[in-house]
This record gives C-alpha cells, structure tokens and sequence, in this order.
C-alpha cells in the first residue's frame, strides 16, 4: 500500500487539510477541523499516523483540480535551512576555505514559499532566481539538546523543498543570506507531507532536481555532510525545537549558479524536486505581477 | 503629559497586556481581549492611539509587582535584525572590508528573547554572552516596496532591544551568525511599546547601554548608516511587512567583543539599555538552569 500523502490547501478561498486518494482529497478538515485547525495542530497532538490508518479507505470528496496545494505546515514557528551539506556544494562558494565543521543556518519567512504546482515569482529587482532542491523533515515531538542517538523519533513527517533563491541577493550586504533566501513566493515546500515511520525513509534517499526535464542536481541523503542527526542535535542546541517546526536540509551540486555562464530560471519553466518515496515538487516560474 | 507606555505581561500565568499608570497596570485584555488577544492584533486594528487616549486616567487594575514583563509582541510573523548600523562597527570587523552598500540583516525566534527584569540566560556552551543596545521599530501598517518618503508611516511603536549574542557562535560556520543570535533567551526586547506619532522620536535619540552602571554603548540614531525609512524600505523589497513585525535596528560600537581582552557577561551582572523618549530596559544574567 501506498504511503499516506497529507496535504494543506485552499479550496473556494477556505483553507483545509487532507489525505490524497485515488479518486481525489479525503477532506479530513471538514472531519477534524474543530479538534486540529491545521495539519501543525495534528502533528501537535501526534495524530498523524493515527489519523492515517483510521482515515484509510474513505472515498474522496472532492477532486484534486479543486484544491490549491499550500505549504504543508501553514504556519510553522521556524522554517530553518542548511547551506552547504553535499559534497562539491563547499567547492562552489570557490572560497579557498575547506569543509565547515558546524552547518550554515539560515532561516526564511512562510510567505518566502508557495505550495505545489503554484508558480515561483521572479521578482523585477532581479534575474538571478535559481533553484535548490531539498529534502524537508517536520518535527513531531519537541525538545532541546536533543541527543544524536534520538533525534530520528524527534520528525514527524517528510516533505520536499525548492528552496529557491534570489542568487545576487545572497551576498548583497557584508554578511548573511537572508535577502536572497527571502523574496515572496521563490520557493516552494511540498506537495505533501509523508508520515515519518521509519529510518529507510531518509537513509539512502536519491533527491534529483530537473529544468523542463532536463536533470540539474541529483545526489543520495546517504551523502549528506551532516546527517539529519546531527542537524536535529546541533539546532536544538541553540533553540528549543517544537511541533511543526520545518528543517530543510541541504541541496546537492548543481544550481543554476554553478553553470558558466550561469543558467537562471525564466518565466515558462518547469522545475520538478524529486525524492525516492516522497514524491515530485513541481513549479512553474512567473514573472511577478 | 508623559507618552503612553503599553506592556505585555504575565499575570498568575497568564498572559495579557496593558497601560502602565502611576499606580500600576491598567488591565486592557481584561476590558478588550475578545475583540483583541495581544498587542499585535491592537496594532492590526490601526487601535493603538485611540487605546491610549481612551484608557488615560483609568484607575490601575493591580500593582506592577504583579506582573511578568513579557516582549511587547509575543508572537510576531517576523523579527529582522540590522547588523553593523553604526560608525565604527565596521571597523570592529576587522575584515578590512569597506562600509556595505546595503544593510546586514538576520532573523532572530522570539523565544530567544525574554522581557524586561528578566534574566538574559547564559548557556553551557560557552561563556561568551554579549550585550547589543539596540532601538526596535513595530510595523503598523502593512506593505511591500515601501517607499522611503512614505515609510515612517509604516511605525506603529517603538521599544528597545538588548540583542544579546552568543558571540563564539556567530561564527560557528561557514556563513550567517543564525546560531549565536538564537539561544533561548539570551537577548531581551521591552520594556514596552511607546506608539509612534512623530519623527522627532527617532531622528536624533541618544542610545545608551551600561553593565552595572558602567556605560559601554553610546550612540545616537541619527549617526545611523541606514536611516529607519532606507531599512523598511530595503526590508520590504523582499519580504511584505505585516502589521506587529519587529525590526531591530543595530547597535552602537563597544559590545564586550569589542575590548581586549572581551568582557562577557556573568551571572549577577545588569544590562541596561535606554533611549531618550522609550525607557529603560534593564535584565540581569543568570547562567541556564
């Protein structure tokens, strides 16, 4: 049987949440709203996989074309993200320095994000929009200094990211990336969350980000710098972690940046995130009205 | 007639926010908290003037030993700091590069700040808790690409800030200082918000920061690199500013980095932060528990 796909949307203006079934979205906020308004509300009272099973076989209620996918955790406490954590990334930044013994964290805003199949915004500041593909884990169950050893029963869920990026941005002040990591809607989180059960689910995990077909990144989680181990560790070390909180972990070689000349996204494109037994993140690109 | 001073605060566990008097706290959430759960939904409203006018001369609900000083806004959408906004700040980065054309910006979790009389706590990590005085700036009125001839009008209130830093931490990777600007509790933002009426609150404020009475920070804003209206404007390029988001706005040279040999905070200490026409925002340091 196929893995549960948990999903945010709008539908006729009216936010909801749901399973993906054959036939279309099991409505489960219509079911569940009162007692969880959002998925993070579901996550909170660690329901999900319950949910799941007892939600398992219902018929759907309404078509996918009637929904608009939003990002999974609507309103999340932190959406932090890893820079530099595959091979050959370190050797972009043509720095001279070597391989970081810490991560590089930065963090973006919800609304720097859209769902699946909405459009990533080029914004007339600049043409520099790249893409990032990345593989998301949602906390489940809080906590701080949370050991290595433990910090797999910490996620809830999984998801994927196109963490996308205004590149000349990123270095437009002395220091941090966080401008460039910041426009409205140039990224996207999604489709769907996937139950987090069991640790095949992100040990050897094949992530591959394609332009209009054509594969640009392409690397496994078993190469990852830091492991999702150690980025559940080294985050909580500083900052409590608590349910709904999104980590995205890092994007292989290979963004547009990396081309000569560099090769940035334009409006008509398609990019699709991909990731072994989570699924496809896809997104068209368009100029910001 | 002294300038309307309205606190967030916790009363026998419970949160709530008012109008500081004389004789203590006029209690607001307890007259208006259907209509508005915090401080941040009275700013949404456009209602902080209007609030304060009304409420002048009600009696105090209870004495200000009852209450927990919380951070004015509890959970904003967004917390923006500036880096390096003054003379000489530049230089104590020793990195021989030029002033920058744009502003430094980080992000900052509101639980890594605390209220007013609280204790800043110093983690097991390391031993190196730093003071940043900082003036804080609270969106009211929403919007994006804000021009700068419009952009103070965009300031609902203003506060103080103690940006405390773990200052080891800042540098702990290959880029950003996410980290050391977000252990739980290390930094402070209050007293509380005095709303915003004219230019003259900030064009030319002296900005102070003493460590037992020792004054280590003195500034004045209008010796900043990146005036108030050029950094909502640069902010807003990017992101689109919501009503109740934070801006913290940089500090004055003379963090304890910048001595030699630096001089952290410890536990007994007292930072105080205070600016002409705000307050003062006072905390002590206390190892974490």
């Amino acid at each position: 049987m196929s893995r549960p796909r948990f999903v945010s949307f709008t539908r006729n203006g009216t936010p909801g949440y749901g399973l993906l079934a054959d036939q279309g979205v099991v409505d489960l906020s219509g079911r569940h709203g009162k007692r969880w308004r959002t998925l993070r509300e579901v996550i909170e009272a660690g329901a999900l996989v319950s949910l799941a099973e007892e939600s398992a076989g219902l018929p759907a209620d309404f078509p996918v074309t009637d929904i608009r996918y939003e990002i999974p955790i609507p309103a999340p406490e932190k959406i932090i993200c890893v820079g530099v954590n595959f091979p050959d990334r370190n050797e972009e930044y043509k720095d001279g320095q070597a391989a970081p013994s810490n991560p590089s964290l930065f963090i973006r805003f919800p609304r720097s994000f859209t769902g699946h199949e909405q459009a990533l915004l080029r914004p007339p500041e600049s043409p520099q929009l790249d893409y990032e593909g990345e593989i998301v884990i949602v906390i489940g169950k809080g906590g701080r200094r949370i050991l290595q050893s433990e910090a797999l029963d910490h996620i809830a869920a999984i998801s994927l990211c196109n963490e996308g990026t205004i590149r000349d941005w990123v270095r437009h002040a002395k220091f941090n990336v966080t401008q460039g990591k910041n426009f409205d809607r140039t990224g996207s989180i999604g489709p769907w969350l996937i139950p987090y059960t069991d640790e095949s689910q992100l040990g050897d995990v094949k992530l591959e980000t394609r332009v209009n077909g054509e594969v640009r990144q392409q690397d496994r989680t078993s190469r990852m710098i830091f492991s999702f181990r150690k980025i559940i560790n080294y985050i909580s070390t500083f900052t409590t972690l608590v349910p709904g909180d999104v980590i995205v972990t890092g994007t292989p070689t290979g963004a547009g940046a990396r081309f000569e000349p560099p090769i940035w996204l334009k409006p008509g494109d398609v990019v699709e995130v991909e990731a072994e037994g989570i699924g496809i993140l896809r997104n068209t690109i368009a100029d910001e009205a």
